[in-house]
């Protein structure tokens, strides 16, 4: 049995989409078709969306859930006229902010996934630029300009991370490879050494990285489960032995392991 | 003015934040003081919470407002002991749902941003690589393999939007830089001519390119007005010409140049 579920917009849909999964996900015996309708924004938009929802209503023999954050007024009542159900999204919040706030809602479309001013955007590419430009220990010699400096073994995770990091956070986020060698000489490389203070390691699980490797080079001595266990031990004792925070990303996904760096480093977020 | 809001979860933060983010955006003569405190999840952190929601009153001498997705009921209590207005997020819509579904929520922590199967994990890796091995025509050989690939003059932003889809999405977007060559050539490279249809075109406004330009690299010919201004409008002829889809990027986020993309070439998303 499958239910479809719509997120409904008039902007980027991500605000919809990002609530309507978190409720969905409470509910984990229904399957859900959920499909993202971004940029409904004229009364003509809204009735082809009222054919989508009667037709995926019809075909599943259900209601479709409905969950919506469009600002204008007509235009809803448009989509209310479907066989869907409503989940309305700003109705139910909007009016007690309004008294709390004893301000108007200015009723406006896409604000919070805009750009809310030019300072914001620069920081934020200016991270990205800066997880490119340090990626994989391409350069070392930027480090005094990072928030953060994420180690560990090859695949383990550190680049999606530092990107998404900088990309969410606008943090400035490097990331340097600990390759055998590294490990051999039993000590942090001299590059990271005076940086130590913005150090934060990646670990995770031998057999998933073994995985992870044989998707990149299969049947390789770099993706076997040996090479594996033995770089993951040793990388994982040198940050004890160093006393370098870290964590194993094994069951994280990139948003859960970037909010718990976060929160055990303390650092601060650069986009408000 | 200034109000403090808190957006708080037990997970990772992300639902509550980006509520509260649309939701206060609808106040514009308000500023507030953003704080998201993700991962409050037993009944120490809660009171803790609680001191610093209480301090953040005294300051303002108004109360916070408190945006939660808090899963577990006791923590919940806690809060509400605090001097903050709460904004109940997922106690609104659960109930409903549940009548709705004929099933009951699990009531479960952090389900929404957490790896929900290995292989949207794998896909949303899969498409990070895809973007930063086929960035700013690194490459050309996979663009059998792309779902997109995006084209425009150097510094318009493709690679932070082909890396936004990549992790948003797991779509596998390449980005290819229109030279001043091919410009004068007047006609698309090679290498792109038989993948026309994944074409997509980023164009910016020649005032915007100038300035992010001389971000990178100050005074240079390639950072002049001049040489922006002739690059942008032989890029828009080339795209018109050539019957490439194609949006400004001015003065859209990332978030919505890619919803926009997805809305124009009707690709899906690898990621469900």
């Amino acid at each position: 049995m499958k239910r479809t579920a719509f997120f409904i917009s008039d902007g980027t849909g991500i605000t919809a989409e990002t609530l309507g999964q978190s409720l969905l996900a409470q509910f984990e015996n229904i399957t859900f078709q959920k499909l993202t309708r971004p940029y409904i924004d004229s009364a003509e938009k809204a009735r082809a969306m009222v054919q989508q929802i009667n037709t995926a209503a019809e075909k599943d023999g259900m209601r479709p859930i409905i969950f919506d954050t469009i600002v204008n007024q007509s235009i809803r009542d448009i989509l209310a006229q479907s066989d869907g159900f409503m989940i309305d999204i700003f109705s139910c919040f909007l009016s007690p902010l309004e008294q709390e706030l004893n301000a108007s809602s200015s009723y406006s479309v896409g604000k919070s996934h805009s750009i809310s001013h030019s300072a914001n955007y620069m920081e934020r590419i200016e991270a990205v630029n800066f997880a490119l430009d340090n990626d994989d220990g391409a350069r070392t010699h930027y480090y005094d300009k990072a928030d953060l400096i994420l180690v560990g073994v090859s695949r383990c995770g550190k680049t999606p991370t530092c990107l998404y990091m900088a990309m969410q956070y606008g943090i400035r986020a490097a990331n340097y490879p600990l390759t055998e060698e590294d490990m051999e000489r039993l000590q942090l490389p001299a590059a990271l050494k005076q940086y130590k203070s913005k150090l934060f390691g990646l670990t995770i699980d031998p057999d998933r990285l073994t995985a992870i490797r044989n998707e990149r080079k299969p049947n390789s001595r770099y993706a076997s489960f040996a090479q594996c266990e033995f770089e993951v031990r040793e990388v994982e004792n040198l940050f004890r032995r160093e006393n370098i925070p870290h964590i194993n990303s094994t069951h994280f996904s990139v948003e859960e392991i970037s909010a718990k760096i976060l929160v055990e480093i303390g650092v601060e977020r650069r986009l408000k």
